[in-house]
């Protein structure tokens, strides 16, 4: 199933002129911002170029109460995941951080709490500090093969669950287990769930991911985009299923246009990726599976990591100061520094949505720069 | 000057799909919603591909306080018409009606008044209404071969001036006098100015765009956006000068990604059309300005209308019931009527943004249509 994608060089990935490949010293290999190397599968090509060619002015769908959009975002749930989400309750946006803070803003007031997974997503811990939200932390701890977490007892003034499923930094695939039990927490809490579920796609076999809408309908707003399974972060445009009513009934209250519409491009480049991208998207998948485990063969023992059950995202205890920008300045691999998600500076994340030679040049470059303990 | 954008027949006209062609009945030419019937310039296209091709991962300017786009507005900006916006104060959104919603939103409240010209723009003219606030009237009225208006001698509660200029839907360009009583009325009521300035690029020689932003830059927040001049109003991507101090504190004191961000490939095509679309906006603006003249010609003498001094707009008093309505399923032509704007329905707004061949329909149609006074 591995194919041409997989072929990518360095000077392959030259061509690319994103945050990721611009923003690293000459030499430096990036593994740090959540982009993939491979460019987009040729169904988005084809409807970006197909939208240029016919028409970029208002869309057809413009004034229907539920687009293309979210029809396509609705089949895809009931295909790969047997949730049934309701197209008229989905809205529109540029993409998940920026839906966060709408919750946020419209629901909770500086000083609340919000229930989150430690490590926490880097944006979505900047979305807190910046909004004066308090973290209430479930601190996701190894456990065999996978992870941990406890319910906290005492949450306070504490009114939104925020879960990142599949999770980010770690990978974790929460199970059906711990899913409800989170169910019945927010339940007895009377809580919102805000659910980000962007990574859903990039989850491996046998482990699958199970969106929490599927448990707590009316209490989740699901978040989710094409953009990290299909690589096209840049193209802002993400869909929120808003089963909580009131959520729904404060942001529908809003000016219609106030928090702005995503471009017809991003729009035809989703639906596209959705409806045609999936052998793109297997091959991406069978690539990744390979890489996360080339990972745990070539990591010397003292580094603890345990392959991710989704996402292109390897979380790594170095266990040496400043893990990230030791190995930037010793190996010329720039990683995400722990702390950016709330963890010791000894953790870092790893980017390997890339092809084989180029992290097994990464894995070379870090196994030897790395001090023997 | 014309080439072979003015030779777009009813039959390409066929390809395009969006909300303009898709929403009447077959047979029907639609002159209603502003989108022009002409394919984007090829550096659009161009550039749309190349971003495809290279990289839809997060922009190498994500973190920059100044983006391209701001430096490529600034830069049309000074070289077209001697304002100097200050890059560092540019936002960037999806579109204007999003901007004039949120400086509504931060700066005012339900019941304040918004000075405004009538007819008005009918976007603004409903967002003023869904956000209750009251629109104070400035009635612009035929002048000769202008148009004329007086200043409000009581304005209550009223702390914005919203100028639409070039304004629609009569195409008036405010002359330099206009705009200094404007400014100093705005001065002497200490009021927020929301200058949105779409159609800058769409004057014609010798009538020509002031923007407001030289006369009073510290009240005045700037609209912008390629999607009218450029014909790509479905990209979505559209900037804010924020000149006034204290709608910029409001704005900046907000979360970073509230209001969402504009997709690269939106980005993209408006710094493609900006620095390199004024050819093909030449061989347009001939097109129009023949057009303007054109439906002057053939329109019966008992019909109101001056050629627009910008815009692709015609602004009619067609002294007939329902104009619109009796021109559609009589005519097979589709203006929008003017009471969207806020006007008597004698009145309708035609589009003529397509070729000579398709105008010249319409116009036989409307002509043979229309009842002898």
């Amino acid at each position: 199933m591995i194919g041409k994608l997989d072929e990518l060089t360095l000077a392959d990935a030259a061509v690319r002129d994103g945050l990721k490949w611009t923003q690293v010293r000459p030499g430096v290999i990036p593994a740090w911002v959540a982009d993939m190397d491979f460019p987009p599968p040729e169904a988005v090509r084809e409807a970006v170029a197909r939208r240029v060619d016919t028409d970029l002015g208002y869309p057809n769908w413009l004034d229907d109460s539920v687009g293309p959009l979210a029809e396509a975002f609705a089949e895809r749930m009931e295909t790969r995941y047997g949730f049934q989400p309701d197209p008229g309750l989905v809205r529109t946006f540029s993409e998940l951080n920026q839906i966060l803070q709408i919750v946020l803003h419209l629901m909770t007031k500086p000083g609340d709490g919000v229930l989150v997974h430690t490590p926490t997503y880097n944006a979505f811990l900047n979305t807190l500090r910046a909004m004066d939200r308090r973290p209430v932390p479930m601190e996701l701890t190894p456990d065999g093969e996978t992870w941990h977490f406890e319910l906290p007892s005492d949450i306070g003034a504490t009114k939104v669950l925020l879960l990142v499923n599949p999770h980010n930094p770690t990978g974790h695939c929460f199970t059906r287990a711990e899913l409800s039990s989170l169910a019945e927490f927010a339940e007895r809490h009377d809580m919102i769930v805000i659910s980000d579920e962007i990574h859903a796609d990039l989850a491996f076999s046998p482990d699958a991911h199970i969106p929490f809408g599927t448990l707590l309908p009316d209490r989740t707003i699901t978040l989710t985009s094409a953009s990290k399974a299909f690589n096209m972060a840049g193209v802002r445009c993400a869909v929120a299923h808003l089963g909580h009513p009131a959520v729904r009934a404060a942001f529908d209250a809003q000016p219609l246009d106030l928090y702005g519409t995503p471009s017809v491009l991003g729009v035809d480049a989703t639906i596209a990726a959705w409806r045609h991208g999936d052998a793109w998207l297997a091959e991406v998948l069978a690539i990744l599976d390979r890489n996360r485990k080339l990972i745990a063969e070539r990591m010397p023992a003292h580094v603890r990591y345990q392959p991710p059950a989704a996402t292109y995202l390897a979380w790594l205890d170095f266990g040496i100061p400043d893990a990230a920008d030791y190995l930037e300045s010793g190996a010329g691999v720039r990683l995400n520094p722990g702390p950016l998600f709330g963890a010791p500076d000894g953790f870092a994340r790893l980017n390997f949505g890339t092809s084989g030679p180029i992290l097994e040049e990464m894995l070379t470059r870090i196994t030897a720069a790395l001090p023997t303990p």
